[in-house]
Parts: C-alpha cells; structure tokens; sequence
C-alpha cells in the first residue's frame, strides 16, 4: 500500500537573496555553484545534470512523470526573477537545474526551485529512516569546503534552516509517503482519513504533490510543520505510527471488501480491466483511475494472470512523456490517446 | 438494422361501453367471447391463452418482454373499471387476456386493454405488408358468425372502427417499426431524425413503446394518425419512403464512422464489450445499452468472433423475467444483477 518514502530538504546558500528577490545574475551564480558542488561531490555513483531551463519541454515532462522535478520547476513559471523578460517562461524559464544520483535515481537536487536547492530522496516502500539518512548524506556532502570555495547554508540560530517560505524554516524537512488507498475510497472513508491525517498536522495531497488532484486513490501525505518539532519525531511519528495506521485501515476496508462485498469488487475490478483490454482512446487520467482498479484486484488475488509489478509499470508509462520515450517518437496528444490504448492493451492482452 | 415490422389493430365489440365505462361484469363478458372466439377460430396453428389477471408476476413481465403485451396490460392499473374495487391492481386488476398464436408468436390479441381487441402481429425485418395481412386474416376470422353467436365490430359509416381513444378512430391501425440506429446517435444526429418523422406524421418511441425511453439506440417509429387515410396509403408511405430513407440515412452515418472515425467507433464497441465481458453486476438497462454498441461492431465487421443472432438473443434474454426463465429459477433484484452478469460473461466468453 505504501508506493514510496521521500524526505526533502529545503536549503539556501548563505549571502545570497532567496529567489523571489534574486537577480538573473544571482540565480546563474547559484545555478552555477551548485552544479559545480553537485557533479563533483560524488553524491552518488554517477550524477547527471540537467540545465531544466534549457532542456526540451519533452524531457521536463518526463522528470516530472518520475517525481525528479516539480511541476513548477519543469514549467519554470513559479518564481519570476525580478525584472526578468515576461517571455522568460516561454523560453525555458530562469535559470535552474536538477542533479539525479544514478543508476538508480532515488535522489535528486533541484536548484533555483522555491530555494536554492531542493534535496529530494525517494525510496520504494516504508523506507522513511533510510530515505532521511541518505538525504543527509547529500546534504552533508553539499555544505562545507571544497576546491570551488565554502558553500554555506543560509542558518539562524534561532529558527534553523532559513527558507523562502516561512512553513519551511526550521528544519527545511518535509516527509512524504505515497500511498494507495482504493479500498478505503471505495468505502466512502476517505473523507474521514483525510480529516484525521489533517487533524495530526499532516497534508494530504494528490500524486503530483501539492495542488494536484489524488489520480486512481493514490495520495501523498506529508508533514506541514518544520518548526519546533525535531527531525526524528517528525520522522517516527509518521513510520511509526500514522502511516501504519492508514495502512491497517486500508487493509481491514479490503478484508470487508472482500469477505462482505466480493461482488461489488469484483465488478469495479474487472469492468475496469475489461475496459483497459478493449479501449482503444484512452487519456492518462482515466489510464491511472483504471490501472489503480486493477492494481487493488491484483493485490487482492483476484486477478492471477496480472503482476502488481506490471501494473506499477503501466502507472508511469502510459504518462504523456514515458509513453512517447517508449514508443521512441514525439507524438501529439491525439495521436497519444490511440497509442497509450494499443500500447495497454499489447501488455495486458486486450482484444 | 430493422428488427421488426409490426401491425397493430384496434377493435371493439359492438353492444358494450368501451373499457372506460364498463362494468366488471361487462368486461368478464366482453373477456369470455373473445377468448372462446380466439381460441376456437383457427387464428393460427395453436393459440396460448392467458388469463393476464390471474397470471403471476413473472409470467406477465416474460410476455411484456417478448413484447406480446403491452406494459399496462402487465400492470393492468391502465383503466380501473368503474366501481372497480380499489385493490383490484394488487389482486392482479380487472378481467382481461391475451391470446398468442404459437409456436412462433408472430401474432397476439389482447383482450381488454384499451380496447376491447388489439390485434397485433410481429415479423422480423421490413415485412410491414406481410404483418398487415397476418392482422387482417385474425380480424377476418373474428368477426361474423360462430357457434357461439355473432361477434360485430363497433363501427361507424361515417368514422370507421370506433375506438376508445380518437386517435385511433377510423382505421384502427398503427403501424410500426423497430430501429437499431447506434450510428445516427453516435454521430448527434438523432434529433434530427425524430423532428423529420415528427414532421411527416410519424412517432418516434422507445424500446417499449408508448412512454419508454430508447434503450440502447433501439427505436420504434410509426404512425400517429388512422383517420382520413386509406391502410394502403399508411403502410406503403412507411416501408417504402421514411424507413428506407432512415435506413440509408443510418448507414451513411455507419461508413461514415468506419471511414472517418474508425478509431472513435472501435473505442465505443470494444469498451462496451470489455464491460460486459468484466462486469460482475449488470442491470437490464445497461445491458441493452452495451449490447447495442457490440451489435453496431458486429454489424460492421468489427467483431468477427461474435454473431449478430447472439447479440440479439442476449438483448432478450438479459431482460428480468426471460433471465429467470433461463435459470430456471425466480431471482430477486440483486440476484438477477449477479446473474445477468455472469451469464452475459458466460455467452460472450469474459475473464
């Protein structure tokens, strides 16, 4: 049930202004030092760098269908630089980038985001402890000497970690799981979780994050407080005992699936199946809505023949990017319609 | 994309108030001549005869589904009689009968429906002529002389058959149509087909009839008027002008689709038979719904491993009554969705 762990951290560089205020200028320079700081450190195995700015919109779109970027970074719309071309965003935008630890891409960097730089670190499953001890890693590496100069953390001994947005100063965490919660939707229970996870203090978001819609009952929740509460607690309160919770309630809501309404799961299930093996039109909302269905009667054994595994995969290919990489050509979106159903019904053996 | 070609004939016995005005004693009477009329004048091979106030539930809806009697003749709430004790409905409503002419139930009369005597006959395909002349031989064969005395029709010089609703005076005769035109709806342009028949007299209805709703695109379309024009001129005007027109109005729409928007058609078929090929509960409404856009691929070539014939059946024997009669057995609300849904899996081959 639980997609993934991540933890990031919101940090900026000492004596430079936060981006809201920042020059073209500053902002290059910040890009400049961070990318230097990123490719060298030896963060990971190997890192590969993206100047998003002016990478085609096409290879945005796909960091973004990887959660490696935000929506705002890969549009590059969210923070103009004061006195910057009103055109700059059809132009790729201001300057930033994106560090992405390879092979296996479990931890990225994004500079000149809402802060100088944005740790991201994302690992499959219930993996909180391990996704903050190497988003750590990263963030230790970053600060500190090394040939290009001293990189310094913008820091007050008061608050911690100073941010362009007050809900992140502090300690610059925000903890996130993305889960997948059919059954409790299913059951109408999602309202009541949702007031729940908010009366702990938590967000409860859709699957691009913050203002995006839950797609096919996968949500993110995630902490809203980064002052006055320490790393650990964050951390433990959510691994060890939100999370479990939520996961326990989506459990019992299959359990009654299936002992009291089989009938009634099977059939959101199969007729969702049915459609994805017979469609030949499909957009990727409606993919993802499916693909959740069919994901639940998998988990749930009721369709042997179907791995989770494939699923998953399908999740993230058929999104507008992943599909054209696949299909190895640029398509437009109608074209993507037709070749997202023939591309799902070719793996799941559709008619 | 006819499916059937119906006559219809009012009639009313001379010497007793229409329905509306009669007593139960009247209506016995009126019950009683015609059903030793029609059971003894050779109509057809061998005649059923039913007493539809004493029949059960289930075997009421099993003739309103083969279209043998009408929906308020299955209720039998349409014309409380006079006096009529108000319970009446509850206690299976007022004396009235149906005689059908087997084995092939092409022809019926309803006994105290709106009229004393509907006669209606049924073929398959455009055969207006035929039909009307199977109702003429079953009028003939009433009227006039038996063993049992005289049977005269009610009847005016000046207006023809006198009937109980004016819109029925004169002639006596509807004449109608059933249609499957998925593609003039697929493509919008239903509207204009019901405002032009509307404009030449015609009545555009659902699959049962007066009042009913079109279910999945099956249409039924006849005439409004019986005064003032000759039988002839009615039938000739409908099968060789307006159904011939809606017919190649409907399958220009069907090349159309498969030239133009082949894509768009596939999508349509192959999601509805992906539906019925997944779902696990299914209403008799969806049911037709989905099984008229398979019947549309099947018709056009799309789905070969499927016959016309089996998509007709299931449009019959997916229906509440002809399911149980199927199954053998009586099955509630919920039972039936079960049911229909596995058998409709079971016919079309589902996962």
């Amino acid at each position: 049930m639980v997609i993934s762990s991540r933890v990031r951290l919101a940090r900026n560089l000492a004596g430079f202004p936060f981006l809201c205020r920042a020059s073209r200028e500053q902002r290059t320079r910040v890009l400049d030092i961070a990318r230097r700081r990123l490719t060298t450190t030896g963060i990971a195995e190997r890192v590969l760098w993206v100047d998003v700015h002016r990478a085609p919109p096409l290879d945005r779109t796909l960091m973004l269908e990887r959660h490696l970027i935000s929506k705002e970074h890969a549009r590059g719309v969210a923070l103009p630089a004061q006195g910057a071309a009103t055109d700059a965003g059809a132009a790729g935008g201001e300057p930033r980038g994106v560090a992405v630890a390879l092979p296996d891409e479990s931890a990225s960097v994004m500079v000149n985001e809402e802060d100088h730089l944005r740790i991201q670190v994302v690992k499959p499953g219930l993996e909180l402890g391990a996704a903050f001890e190497a988003a750590n890693r990263v963030d230790d590496a970053l600060e500190g000497e090394c040939e290009f100069g001293t990189l310094e953390y913008a820091y007050s001994q008061r608050f911690g970690f100073l941010t362009a947005c007050p809900t992140n100063v502090g300690t610059g965490i925000r903890v996130s799981v993305m889960l997948h919660l059919p059954a409790l939707k299913l059951m109408g229970e999602m309202d009541k979780v949702r007031r729940a996870t908010r009366d702990m203090g938590l967000a409860v978001r859709g699957y691009y994050g913050e203002g995006s819609e839950a797609a096919g009952e996968f949500y993110q929740v995630s902490n809203q407080t980064t002052l006055g509460k320490p790393e650990p607690a964050i951390l433990r309160e959510l691994e060890q005992e939100i999370v479990p919770q939520v996961i326990e309630y989506e459990r019992a809501s299959r359990r009654l699936l299936l002992e009291k309404r089989r009938r009634m799961l099977e059939d959101k299930v199969f007729r969702s199946l049915g459609t994805l093996r017979g469609a030949r039109l499909l957009t990727p909302e409606e993919a993802v809505v499916l693909l959740s269905d069919v994901r639940l009667g998998v988990l749930a054994g009721l369709v042997p023949d179907i791995q989770a595994q494939t699923v998953n995969q399908l999740v993230l290919l058929t999104q507008p990017a992943h599909l054209q990489r696949v299909l190895g050509r640029e398509l437009d979106q109608g074209e993507r319609r037709e070749a997202r159903a023939d591309f799902v019904r070719k793996v799941l053996g559709g008619n």
